[in-house]
Order: C-alpha cells, then structure tokens, then sequence
C-alpha cells in the first residue's frame, strides 16, 4: 500500500486501528478451509463516520475493502477476503446495541454486537425478549449472520425476515436508510420492512452492494410457556412419513419454530470425536460402528427436535397434535419443560439408576440444544469440526479455525418431500463415500416447504493429503447437487466464482447492479458477485 | 405513433391486439381520481415472448410502456399510468394459472390471473389449499396486487411475504429468473424465495425496473376448522387497551392472521350510503346523525375482527385467551363459525324475533368478511366508494370507477401502540373536517408491530367543486402524515412525485439502479422513480 493511504487511513482512525504487521493480521488469516489470501493489512473503525471516510479514500485509490463483522464465518472461509490484497474492514469494535424497544419488540445494532452481548443485554435489562441464536457460537456477530441470511430454529429462526431498517455505507461514502428510514420523522422505520417504493434489503444480503453499519431487528417476546420435543427413528424407512408429518406440522402453522431432524452421523458428531482407538487409525467409519456408537450414546438413525412456545394451553393444544400425528412413525417422543429438566438435572443420579439410563449422558446430548431454542447461544456447533481431530474438544473457547479443525459447510436447499430428501441422500452419500468422509446429516426446516441441509465435510486440515480430498469432496459434492437442483443458499468464499453459469441472466444483472453502485469495485470484489 | 412503429407491433401481437381507437382506450382513462392521462394506445401480448419482442421494439424507438396486470388500481390511479403518452402494456390476457402444487402448496400465475380465477381453481380442482383475497373485487389480479405490496386478513395477508420466485422481463427484452429460478434444474424455486446471492424481488415491487410475467405465491392449506371473532367497543376510550391486547395476541401468535379495527365511520360506509334525506342535502355528516346510523345499524364505535385458523384444538385454546384478554375491554365478543352461520341463516326470521335482532342486517354485515377471512373474494371494499353518491351500489358487478365514484385511498403505517393511533387520528380528523369530508378509518395489523391505516376519501366525482376538495384533502393529509412520520405504504399516481424529498439518499439510489437496469426510462416512467 501506498505510504499516502497509509497515512490518510491513520489520519482517519488513528495510528494503533490500522494494522499492518503480519502478526496482527494472522487472526484473519485463520480459517476451517484450505485458503491462504494475501491481506495487506486491517481497518478497525469505530463510526459510521470514520466507515464513510475510510471508504471514500479506498474509493479514491481503488484499494478493495473487505467488510466483515465478526470474521466467525465458519465453514465459509471465516474472515477471509473472497480475493487477495483485500484489506480487511473489521466492523467487529462498532458494537453498540443502539436500541431495544420492549413494547415493540425490535432492536438497532450495529455490526459487531455478538450473539452472546445481545442475549446477555436482553437478560439484564429483563426486556422480556429473546433473540433467535444460531449455533455458531457466542462471538459470532448476529448482523454478519443476518446479512449472509442464517437461520436458527426459534420462531424466529428466518434472520432476513426479522431484519427491519436497514442503514449502509454506499461505494461513494454516502449513507443510505433503507424501509422508511430515509424520511427522518418516520416513526415505524424498525415496524414496517417494505418502506415505499422499491424494497431494496435483500440486494445488500449475500452481497458487495453496501457496507451494513446498522440493521433493526425483530424480537420475539419471551413465551409463557415452552417445550422442546424430542424424538428418534429405530430405521430409515421412518424417515419419510416424518418428512409428512413435518411438512404438515408447518403448512398448518401447529409449529412456530422449525423442526430439525439431525442423522445418527450427525448426532454422533455433536457428541463424541471420530473412534481412532476402535477404528485403528483406519477412515472413513464403518456402518458396524457407528451403529454400535448410536446404540452406546443412545441416539435414533434419525433424531428430530422440535421447539413450541405459547401458553400453557397452546402448547398443550399442540402437543396433543404432535403426539397423535409423529407418534405411528417415531420409536419416543418426548416433550421437555423447564421444570423436567431441573428435576433431571437435580436427581440425575437416582433417576438415572432407577430408569437404567445414563441421564447425564442424555442431559448433556440435550441441554444445548434445548437452551439454544430457548434463545441462548451456545456451541452446539462447534464441537462438530473436531470430529477428525486426534486433541480433545477444548472445555471453553472453542475455536475451530484456531486449532486447525477442518470443516466446509455445504448448505443445500431441499424440497420437503420424501422424494427429494431421498434422492439427495442418494446423490451425496456416494460422494462422501467415496472420498473418504463420513455424510453427516441435518435438516432443518427454512421455510414451511423446504429442509436446508447442512452437510460438513469434517477433515483433520493438519492432513494435508486429506484436506486435498476434502476440497475435492466439495467441489463434487457441489457440482452434483447443483446438477441435481439442490442448490446451496449460502455459498464459501473458495466457490463464489462458480455460482454463475454461462450465460444467466441473474448474474449478469446482479453485476449491472453492483457497476452502478459501486463503479470502482472496492466493496468485497468477487463476493457473490463476479 | 410512427406508422412504422405501430406495424412492427401489429406484426407482433396481431392486428387487433394493438389498440389505438380512442373507444377502445376509454376503459383505461376512468379512475375514481381526477386524473386525465393521454394514452396514445395499449397493447394486449399473450406470451412472454410476445412481451419480449415489444419490450425491444420500445427500447429501439424510445416509446414509454405502462404495464398493468388487469388495471384495477382503485383508488390509487386503476389502469392509468404516471405520466402521458404512455402505451399500455396490458397484460390481462396473460391470465394461466402455471401451475398448482397441492402438497408444497404453492401457485405459478400469469399477471392476468384474477382473484376470482384463481379462487375459482383452487375450488373447481379440489387443491385443499386456499388464497389471501383482499376486498377489492373478484376481478383483480392477484399479481398486480402482490407487486404493489398489497395485503388481506387471513395468515397469509402480507402478499409479498408469499412471493417466491419472479419471471421477469427486463427492459432490453430478456427474461430474469429470480430466487433459485434461474438454475434451470433448481428445485425449490417457488420453496425458498431467496435463492442464492443478492436477493433481487423487492426491487421490482413498486418499482418500474422490469415487467414481471411470472410469480410463485404461496397458499395456505385449508385449515381443519375456522373461527371469525367480532367484537365492539361503546367508547373511543376503549380503542387504547383494544390496542395494547392486540399487540400482544400478535407478538405472541397466539393470532395467525390480522386484527381488523374499523372505526364506526368505515362500518357505515360498508353497509350504507350518504343520509342525503335525512342531512337534507348537506355535508359532512355531522356527530349526532353518525350515532343514529350507528345505533340503527347496530355497530360500535370501534369494530373489530380476528380470523382464527387451525385444528378445533387450536381454536379452542386460542379463543379461551382472546377472551380473557379482550373481554375487559369490549362490549360484546362473539366467535362465528361455519355451523353458527349456518343456523343463522337457516333461522333467520324465529331467531331474529326471539332475539330482538335484525339478523338479516347483522348477516348482511357480517357475511362478506367472513368470507374472505375463508379466502373467497367479494366485493367487501367496493361499496365504500359509493358513499357519496346519489345513485345506489350495483347488486353485482360494481365498478367505482365506470361509475364515477369518487376515492382516494390514503394508506399510512402506524405503529402498534395507543401513543401513535391517537396522535394519527388527531393528525387526520381535523383535515377531513376542514375539507367537509368524514374520516373513515380501518386499522389493520399489516406486522405484528404496526397497523396500516386504510382511510378513503370518498366524494362524488360527478360534483367538480367536491372533486377540487378531495384532490386538497388528499394533499394535506399526505403532507401533514409524512411531517408527523406516519408514511403511506403505498401511494396513488397523483403522488409518486412527491415521494422524494431532497437530497434523499434512497431515492437517489433506487434512480441510479433504474438507469442501470433501464437506461432510456422504457418502463413505466415516473412510478415510483423520479
């Protein structure tokens, strides 16, 4: 970089929040998937302000920024630029919960404000609302997950669909609000999504269009009432009357959260590291053990979960429903309440000895999901990228990218059907198989008519024979389903230039968009968009 | 026109398909707005490719085109376009219903598709599913209404939120794909709306960035039982609390739908025309003769209604909760379902006596919002307009704007609290009364955190000094909402210049994406763009 922009960024932000040694960019660097991109250095303002600035003198220089929130994008390349000599813009110091509005349910952050500051905030102040967490972690930022369109399992498990007001730095350092939030008296700019006229949020998701510097954010209250359902199938062939069940569950609105039906494998991953010791060293795992893994950890071939909030009588209402309809296909339904759960956790010992069951075992397999559909955000994914990995899971401070865990995200949308669930599980099974990783599957619920899968690819990246069959595993794995019509909806940074066919008009008008806003190019050149 | 033009056209779309008699443009000038748009012609395309090869024919020669579904706009300029010399681009005849998916349930229509149409089909073919209607009559089109971001009552009112998947035609004649619908072998095109990537369907809804040919819109499926709750208030005090519980059933669904509070005024507009006997020819309607009317009609100052959809089990527990709730606070609650109609109607006169009710008048009242509640459109709204006039409503067929009927419609979001209605209401009643006209409000919950207003201005368009004290009406309650924040969701032709205000980033904005996407300004200039 020039000593110039250098010395006008420093001007901006000041000497100490512009990095430029290699020692202090290496925390960008890390990442669960094989990248190594050339960052020349990190931004970290603290305004919109200092943002606006910042990008006015890229702009004038043409130097590519590369925004990111909290850099947690897991499985998608974390806080890696999609191209090298991007300088990174860490967002993650402007964290400020602007507002939380207790009768209107909706909170204004800002881009570094994580999953753990806002829930703890949402406690403190006894708002008596709670937000939709996802898995990913306490330090992930709930903007950043917003803006690549995540989803958790609440009933306000769809992240785009709560955002409210939008406020983004354009390509020229201009500021534009989007919903009403541009008519400076509006009074229902975090209540209404639409505004009037073009309803612009969705280009700045999945997108290089903006740099969001604030979003508002739908709520929702804290239930009188909550109870998770916990299920499991004893065979495969179960798995398709519970996809009935599931689409009917959600079409007719019984369930206002999602349901999620997690595979053995995938179960087995959340709970325990890959059997070296059994396996002697030998990959993939055997169907015998994961069998034997199931029957030991006590989990179904497919294990469902599903989350209801309402009033006492609500939930009963619905239970009666659940019961009856997923009762002929499932081998156990079991509701939780709070209050089973403390009694659980107080006489697990007696209990345990008396049911002949190992409750703290199950106590342990349940209470992270079950405190993440309450709203608190947790680590249950985290473990899952240590599976391949001969050092233990770490107690606190889980870190994948951090202890060289491997993991690609594959995120395909699937029709809800058990017809389309069957020929996916056809299509990828083979190719893990056939690579050498073991197909670790869950699907939850997006929309009322479709699964998101998310499909790992779990390798141990210290490997470097086995992370190139990793990739390689992606890239067919992506290549098949693309072909079969399941496509992603998220995409990592290592695939982003193959999401346009020849000739598609889409791409080609999402590029026309971006040349009109941001002619130079600088916002995250390559991010979904060529 | 060209000559030369006007035969690439007919050489298109067939000699007959190119209307240019004044007679046979006539339909599309009327309006229940004073406007007088010179329309120099319209085109009536079958197919896409057929709107594909106009699109070009236009951009070669510079020649503005105003797309309409099937031109039913009422209120806020029906079929007539922003500016002059526009050609109508009349799409009425493209009115397939694509396809019906009844296990996903989902619907692909053509722009021309009407609601009655699709009502009619999802009827006839026994799908098990049901639409949103709104009340603007059977001959709407679903589409157009989808596009201007229109909405019902039942728990699929907020149309766009049912958009998934766009055809779109661009202004250089190519077709865009939006969502996932671009992969020629996706999936979940009409399953999961975001697709991967910018999400681009906001931005052709009211807008004028492209011509949208094609939309997948979700259905609900019919639920096992249904439940209409109507209730009143006897005092203007009540409206506060009615308010705050109404926030409440929504933020907590215990409400799938929309709660509808309509002010005695709007009632009355429903059921009755202008006193013009009993007020002996004057206006506006005073106090005194609006509580006789209200007595005589049997509604109260304030009228509500909730559509409650689910199992019986449902209904019940959610009923037990409305009642709690609201009873405090309303002078009468009673739950309608299909049986209770039934009876009624069957013992209309002996239960009328035994009661001491007009019952006849109560169904006749009760009725046609019941039915939309059940998805089947009606004429529910289409009375409203023919408040002022001297002649009576059509028994069938009515048509405001072939009937000279006066309306503008006024549509501001407020937020969902006691503090913001009253001061909306304060903002607007002294307005209305300046102007000699009487404010008829609805509240309808378009989120769970804020209400749209619906309020008409209802005049004799046959009277030109009356019509001049609408158009002001219009104006000043425009003017005095969007100084006090409460910003229309969608505004009429007559408005969409003022919709930018200085230096307003966001339209600057959605002017530098129309110019990328539209560089001679072909498609309907002036909606919804500068």
């Amino acid at each position: 970089m020039e000593a110039g922009v250098v010395k006008a960024l420093k001007r901006v932000l000041g000497e100490d929040r512009v990095l430029l040694d290699e020692e202090k960019l290496e925390p960008y660097q890390l990442a669960t998937i094989p990248v190594d991109r050339k960052i020349p250095g990190a931004l970290k303002p603290r305004t919109v302000a200092e943002v606006q600035e910042v990008v006015r003198i890229a702009n004038a220089h043409r130097i590519p920024l590369y925004p990111i929130s909290t850099g947690r994008n897991w499985g998608y390349g974390s806080a890696n630029p999609v191209r090298d000599d991007s300088l990174i813009l860490d967002l993650g110091d402007m964290n400020r919960i602007v507002e939380v509005n207790t009768e209107l349910a909706y909170a204004v952050i800002e881009p570094g404000v994580s999953q753990q500051q806002l829930y703890e905030h949402l406690e403190r102040h006894r708002t008596g609302l709670m937000m939709d967490p996802t898995g990913s972690g306490p330090a992930c930022s709930v903007l950043g997950n917003t803006l690549e369109r995540g989803y958790g399992i609440t009933a306000y498990g769809d992240h785009f669909e709560a955002l409210c007001g939008m406020e983004v730095v354009l390509a020229d350092g201009s500021v534009l609000r989007t919903g009403f939030g541009h008519y400076d008296q509006a009074t229902a700019t975090h209540l209404f999504k639409y505004g009037v006229g073009p309803y612009l949020d969705g280009i700045f998701t999945q997108s290089n269009f903006g740099i969001v510097t604030k979003i508002g954010l739908w709520l929702m209250p804290v239930p009188e009432s909550f109870e998770a359902g916990y299920f499991f199938c004893r065979s495969e062939a179960d798995l398709g009357p519970v996809i009935d069940v599931t689409r009917g569950l959600l079409l007719n609105r019984v369930v206002k959260g999602s349901i999620n039906l997690l595979h053995r494998n995938r179960s087995l991953t959340v709970l325990t590291q890959y059997p070296w010791h059994r396996m002697r060293g030998r990959t993939p795992l055997d169907e015998k053990t994961w069998q034997e893994l199931g029957a030991e950890k006590g989990v179904g071939i497919w294990n469902g979960v599903v989350a209801l909030y309402g009033t006492r009588e609500e939930i009963r209402a619905a239970k009666r429903i659940i019961k009856r309809r997923l009762r002929p296909h499932v081998a156990k339904l079991q509701f939780v309440s709070n209050r089973l759960l403390r009694l659980l956790e107080r006489f697990q010992r007696p209990l345990g000895l008396l049911l002949g069951m190992n409750l703290s075992e199950l106590l342990k397999a349940l209470k992270p999901s079950y405190e993440l559909m309450k709203g608190k955000p947790g680590e249950v994914s985290l473990p899952t990228p240590y599976w391949r990995m001969k050092k233990p899971v770490p107690d606190a401070n889980i870190d994948p990218a951090r202890d060289n865990c491997g993991l690609y995200w594959f995120a395909p949308v699937i029709p809800m059907t058990r017809h389309h669930v069957r020929t996916f599980i056809q299509t990828v099974e083979p190719i893990f198989d056939r690579h050498g990783f073991e197909p670790c599957i869950t699907l939850t619920t997006v929309t009322h008519r479709a699964f998101d899968c998310t499909l790992p690819i779990l390798y141990n990246k210290e490997d470097p024979e086995e992370t190139e069959r990793a990739s390689a595993c992606y890239r067919d794995v992506l290549k098949a389903c693309m072909k079969a019509g399941y496509i992603p909806y998220r995409f990592g940074i290592q695939s982003m230039e193959e999401l346009a066919g020849r000739e598609d008009r889409f791409w080609e008008v999402v590029e026309t968009i971006k040349n009109a806003l941001d002619p130079n190019g600088i916002i995250a050149p390559g991010r979904y968009c060529r």
